[in-house]
């Protein structure tokens, strides 16, 4: 069962402590695909991988360390926080369902609320009342607010304390799809045509339900850019969303010159656009041979019948 | 270094040997991620993959199994042949870079030719001189005429003796890139356009050097098929196989209704696909979350700055 965890830390400013993190999250099984971090936000994002339990050890004592040397009363950032471990999403790789990571998500959480003394709010996937599947939502009034909204009528944690951690706030921890960071560059420098198709392609302004997008002027070069968040890639891919951009930008005589995946993307959302574009409507993943290679069940054989006529060596 | 190995064994009518040859290529490290048959052809084509040193080991087994238990001298079948076990194409994967399969070619060829007694010539990437880099020319003759073949002047093999095995004939060893088999389906019951449009696109004829083409009349569907074998996916991407595809047959007013991958894949091609259609031109593999986490490298940890900042827990 792999899965993703992004926890996000309220410190972006003290090397030596991310440092003390990542070094807190270490442990075989588990990769550490990257850990970023901005003083201006003074937040620090690590992306982790792996088995799931593993994971959840990962980040358990990630977690355990960053309370220990992180205290919200001295921090000012840009970024809306109310933890010092902010939030814990886990999100589901490959096959593993969402209801995996859901059990992730109440088990971490339990186990900081109980163990540590922190206020765990569960959100998204995990949210355990409909008010809280939308992490603004939860994350509303920030650390210094904290006290007043957990004393309120229906404002308990699910998990731990209803008090605020003295230094560490409260954690919001919870369950989400993997979310592509989506980029498309247009051939105007005009911030009218970005902003006309941002709206338009966005789900909260009436366009795809999956897409987040806000218009970006990219300065030296001429162009403008729609920055999406696609939060939802198995129901709006990454086709569709590409598609609409570049539909709409052709209303105002604009053409894509180029796209970007900002840092990971699921094989899924790949295989997705080549079957797309490709019109190649059955092509799977089992297809693809690094991801056989990776797949163990393979090596135990498979029955006479498989590979193609075509993997003849013909003349 | 991962490799992939696709022997072709002159067997294709007794299933207990294929079985036998399967065990005993049975090794950990490798995955047999195939085994076809097929009895016109008389043939039977296995997929190995894993590190080169254990798919070479693990085919060095399945050779010497298989000279065992075939004799040429009793076998007639479709498929032209010049060895009981009749070639042995090792395939780079991943980053491996052709000189190892290269390396790989010479070291079995080597092996089966000093330990076996079998004559063994060298093909394509690994041939030793231009003549031999053609399967098809190498083959000429088949089993029954290697022994003229193999005694005339420039005819001795790369290694093991000058004459034929008794049984096992000769082997040819060869490394080339990973063939693609991919399908194109056109809206027309027409044959004429298939052939058209294979005759536009295929190398041969003065299309994309990469290219093999045939047409197929696909019966019940009232579609006609274009068939192809991308030889060198690297230099002759799938895009650029079905767009020259598509446009040749708009030329007949028919339109593409799908197109099928045959079997295995390599995740470069389909990166390629999506790096074409969605013009994302700096898409790199070390972006699949997927194959992040196959990399053992990241688990040693990465440099802050790592992801996007889109991976932060936004509103």
């Amino acid at each position: 069962m792999l899965v993703e965890c992004v926890p996000n830390f309220s410190e972006g400013r003290r090397p030596e402590v991310l440092e003390a993190i990542r070094q807190a999250a270490e442990l075989p099984g588990v990769a550490i695909l990257g850990l970023s971090w901005d003083p201006d936000h003074h937040r620090a994002v690590m992306t982790l991988a792996g088995e799931g339990e593993a994971v959840l050890e990962s980040v358990w004592r990630a977690t355990v360390e960053a309370v220990a040397r992180i205290d919200l009363n001295h921090h000012r950032g840009t970024h809306p926080r109310i933890g010092a471990v902010d939030v814990i999403p886990f999100i589901p790789l490959g096959d593993t369902p969402m209801s995996y990571c859901i059990g992730l998500a109440r088990s971490l959480g339990e186990r900081i609320g109980r163990d540590l003394g922190i206020p765990v709010l569960l959100y998204e996937e995990a949210a355990s009342r409909a008010s809280r599947r939308n992490l603004a939502a939860v994350r509303r009034g920030q650390f210094e607010g904290l006290g007043e909204r957990l004393s309120v009528e229906g404002g308990a944690p699910d998990y731990g304390p209803s008090a605020p951690h003295p230094t560490a706030g409260a954690v919001a921890v919870g369950a989400r799809p993997a979310l592509i960071a989506y980029n498309v560059y247009l051939n105007t420098a005009d911030p009218a045509v970005a902003d006309r198709v941002a709206q338009a392609v966005r789900g909260s302004s009436g366009g795809l339900r999956g897409v987040k997008a806000l218009p970006m002027n990219t300065t030296s070069q001429g162009m403008v850019q729609v920055s999406m968040n696609l939060t939802d890639w198995q129901r709006t891919s990454i086709p569709a969303a590409l598609e609409m951009a570049r539909r709409e930008a052709q209303r105002y005589g604009a053409l894509v010159t180029g796209t970007e995946v900002v840092g990971f993307v699921p094989l899924g959302a790949i295989l997705d656009a080549a079957r797309y574009y490709l019109q190649a409507h059955d092509l799977s993943a089992a297809q693809v041979l690094e991801l056989a290679l990776m797949n163990e069940a393979v090596t135990t054989g498979v029955p006479y019948g498989g590979p193609p006529a075509s993997e003849r060596e013909e003349d």
